[in-house]
C-alpha cells in the first residue's frame, strides 16, 4: 500500500473560492475589507532581504512575548503557528490517541471534521445549542472525545456563547477544550481569562491574524493555554513553522492597538447596518458577533439560488449545502459600499 | 489523558542554534552566505500590503507552474510546502499506516527519527552505505517500512549516492521513496528524472528554497512525484499552507536562473578550497557534494572540543554526538572570508 487507507478514503477540505480578479465583491471567506495597519506596510518596506538567508526564529520569540504581555501571562504559555489551521492540526495530533475522537459544535467550521478524518479518528458533532455531555463519552462510550473544538463566535452561524457556559463545560470535560476565537475581536466578550487563569488545566484559546488584523495573506495564528499543553505543541511543530516576514509583520499589526480597534469598530458598525437592511427585506438573520452574518432569504427564495445569482453578478458569498446550513448564506461584512452593492443586487433579484 | 502518550514520551527535534547577533560566524545550519536574488528584493519592495488582507493562493499556482515547466512535467505533479519540513510531515501522515514504519539512511537528517516518533510509528535506520533491503521488511518483517527518506547528497555526511542506485532501490521497494534533495543544487547530479518519469510509481523528489536560493527565512519547499501521491499531500495539507509573500519571492528567486547558478558555483568553489585547506591541516574530510563538509580533526583532537572552542570564538559549527557522528563536525560553507576566519581559529587552537 502506498497511500494510507484513511487518506485514500478522504475527500479533503475545500476552502472558499479565491478568485484572482480584483473586480469581484469577495464576501465569501471572512476576510477584512480594510488594509492591514500602516505599521505593516512600514515593516514590509524596511525588511532587509538579506535577512531571508537565515532561518527565522523557530519560536517567534518577539511576537510571543508581545502576545503574552498584552494578555498578562507568561511567554511559555503562548504558541504561534502558521495560521490557526496549523495549530488545529497540531492539537489533533497532540491531544488525541488513536482510539479517541474529536468533537465540535454542529454546524461549525467544517475543517474540524476533515481534521479528524486526516488524524484517522472519529468526529462527533454536538447540535447547537444543546450540549449533551453524555454524548461525549462521559457515560462510558467506547470512543471518548478527548479534544473538543469550540468556535466562539461560532461559524457559520456567528452566534456567541457565554464564556461562563464554556467554562462550565471545560470543568466537566476530561480532555482538552480549544476555544477557536478567530472572530472574538468582533464580539462582546471572549474566553481569554480561562486560558490565562493559573488553575486552568485544559482550556486553550486560539486567535488569528487573518480576520481582525487583515493579514490572511500571511499565515499567523496563536494560542494561549496551560504550559504542559503548549509544550506538547512545540514538541511536534515543524522546526521553523512561521517565516521571518510573517513574524515581523504580525508583530507590527499586533502592536498597533489603535488601528486594530478602529478597524474592528467599522466592521461591527457595518454588520449592524447590514443586518437591519436584510431584515427590512424579510431575511432572517441569526444574531452575529462575528465579521459575517448567517442569513435566510424570505419565504419562497432558496439560498442556493441566491448564491448562484450573486455569483453570476461577481458577488461571492458562501453557501454550505446540508440539512443544518443549506437554508442560509454566510455573508462576510465588507465595506459599506460592498454591502450596498450586494443589497442592490438582491433588490434586483428576478 | 490530555496529552497523547507517544507525544509525552517524545523529546522533540532540536534545530541548530539561531544566535541573534550578526557578529557570529554562522556555519551551523547550512544557510547560504550570499543574499537571495535581487529579484527577491524587488518583489518584496513592490508587494502591495493591501494584498495581505486576502488569503493566499491555496495551491501556489504560479510557483507550481514555473517549477513544472522548468522540470518538463505537469503542474499536477508538483506540490509546494511551508518548507520541506511540512512536506516531510505530510508524507509521514499520508504514506504510513499505523502498523508500518519509516526508514532512512543512518546517519541522516535527524528530524526523520523525530517525525516517526510524532507519527507514533517505528523508525529504521540503514547504515550508510550498506543498504540491505531485507532489513526493510521484504523478508516478512512484522513492521514493514512503507516510507523511505533518502537524503541525497546526504546530511550530515555530504556524500552523494549515484541516482542509478536510488533508482534500483526504488524499483524493489514496495512503499514510497522520498529523495530529499535539499542540497542537490551543489551536487554533480540528482534524481529529478526519476520523479518526472511517466512510469514512476513511487519516487518523490523534494527540493527547498532554503539553501541554494538563500531563502531559509521564508518557508518554501517543493516536491515532484506521481500524481496520486501528490494528490494525497494536497488532501491533507493545511488549506493555505504557504503565505502570499513567500509564494511571490520564491517565484522571483526561482526565475532568476543566472543568479542561482552563479551563487551555487561560488559555494562549490569555496567548498573545494576549504576542503583542501582542512586536509592540509590533517583533517579527514568526507567527499562532499553539499554546501557543507563533514570533517574529522587530526588524531589527538576531539571534535566536541573543537566545537566548544570555536563557539567560544563566535564561530558556530554543528556537532552531532553519538557513535556514528561524534568524531566529526559539520561545517557549512560560508564566504571565503568566513572560512578563512575559521581556519585561522583552528590554527590558533591551543
Amino acid at each position: 500500500m502506498r497511500i494510507a487507507r484513511h487518506i485514500r478514503a478522504l475527500d479533503g477540505y475545500v476552502p472558499g473560492e479565491q478568485p484572482k480578479s480584483r473586480k469581484v465583491v469577495k464576501l465569501n471567506t471572512n476576510e477584512n475589507p480594510y488594509p492591514p495597519s500602516p505599521k505593516c506596510a512600514e515593516a514590509l518596506r524596511s525588511f532587509d532581504p538579506d535577512d531571508l538567508r537565515r532561518y527565522p526564529d523557530p519560536n517567534c520569540s518577539a511576537l510571543t512575548r508581545a502576545i503574552a504581555k498584552a494578555n498578562g501571562t507568561s511567554a511559555d504559555r503562548v504558541f504561534v503557528g502558521n495560521g490557526s489551521d496549523e495549530i488545529l492540526s497540531l492539537c489533533a495530533r497532540a491531544f488525541v490517541e488513536d482510539d479517541e475522537s474529536i468533537g465540535s459544535l454542529d454546524p461549525s467550521y467544517s475543517l474540524y471534521k476533515t481534521l479528524a478524518a486526516i488524524r484517522n479518528v472519529r468526529w462527533t458533532g454536538l447540535p447547537v445549542p444543546r450540549l449533551d455531555l453524555r454524548s461525549l463519552g462521559e457515560g462510558g462510550s467506547p470512543l471518548p472525545v478527548s479534544l473538543f473544538l469550540w468556535t466562539n463566535p461560532n461559524a457559520p452561524t456567528g452566534e456567541f456563547a457565554d464564556p461562563k457556559s464554556i467554562a462550565a463545560f471545560a470543568r466537566k470535560f476530561p480532555g482538552v477544550v480549544v476555544v477557536d476565537e478567530a472572530y472574538a475581536d468582533f464580539a462582546r466578550g471572549n474566553c481569554m481569562h480561562l486560558a490565562t487563569a493559573p488553575r486552568n488545566r485544559n482550556v486553550i484559546v486560539m486567535r488569528t491574524f487573518s480576520k481582525s488584523y487583515s493579514l490572511a495573506g500571511l499565515r499567523v495564528g496563536y494560542c494561549i493555554g496551560p504550559k504542559d499543553l503548549v509544550d506538547a505543541l512545540y514538541k511536534i511543530k515543524d522546526s521553523y513553522n512561521v517565516d521571518a516576514v510573517a513574524q515581523r509583520l504580525a508583530l507590527a499589526a499586533f502592536c498597533d492597538r489603535a488601528y486594530h480597534r478602529k478597524t474592528v469598530a467599522k466592521v461591527v458598525r457595518s454588520r449592524r447596518a447590514f443586518t437591519a437592511e436584510l431584515e427590512r427585506r424579510g431575511w432572517d438573520v441569526l444574531p452575529s458577533e462575528a465579521n459575517f452574518v448567517f442569513a435566510k432569504p424570505p419565504a419562497g427564495v432558496r439560498a442556493a439560488e441566491v448564491f448562484a445569482y450573486l455569483r453570476s453578478r461577481g458577488i461571492f458569498v458562501r453557501y454550505f449545502p446540508g440539512p443544518l446550513t443549506g437554508e442560509r448564506l454566510r455573508i462576510t461584512i465588507g465595506t459599506d459600499g460592498q454591502m450596498g452593492e450586494l443589497l442592490a443586487a438582491l433588490d434586483a433579484l428576478p
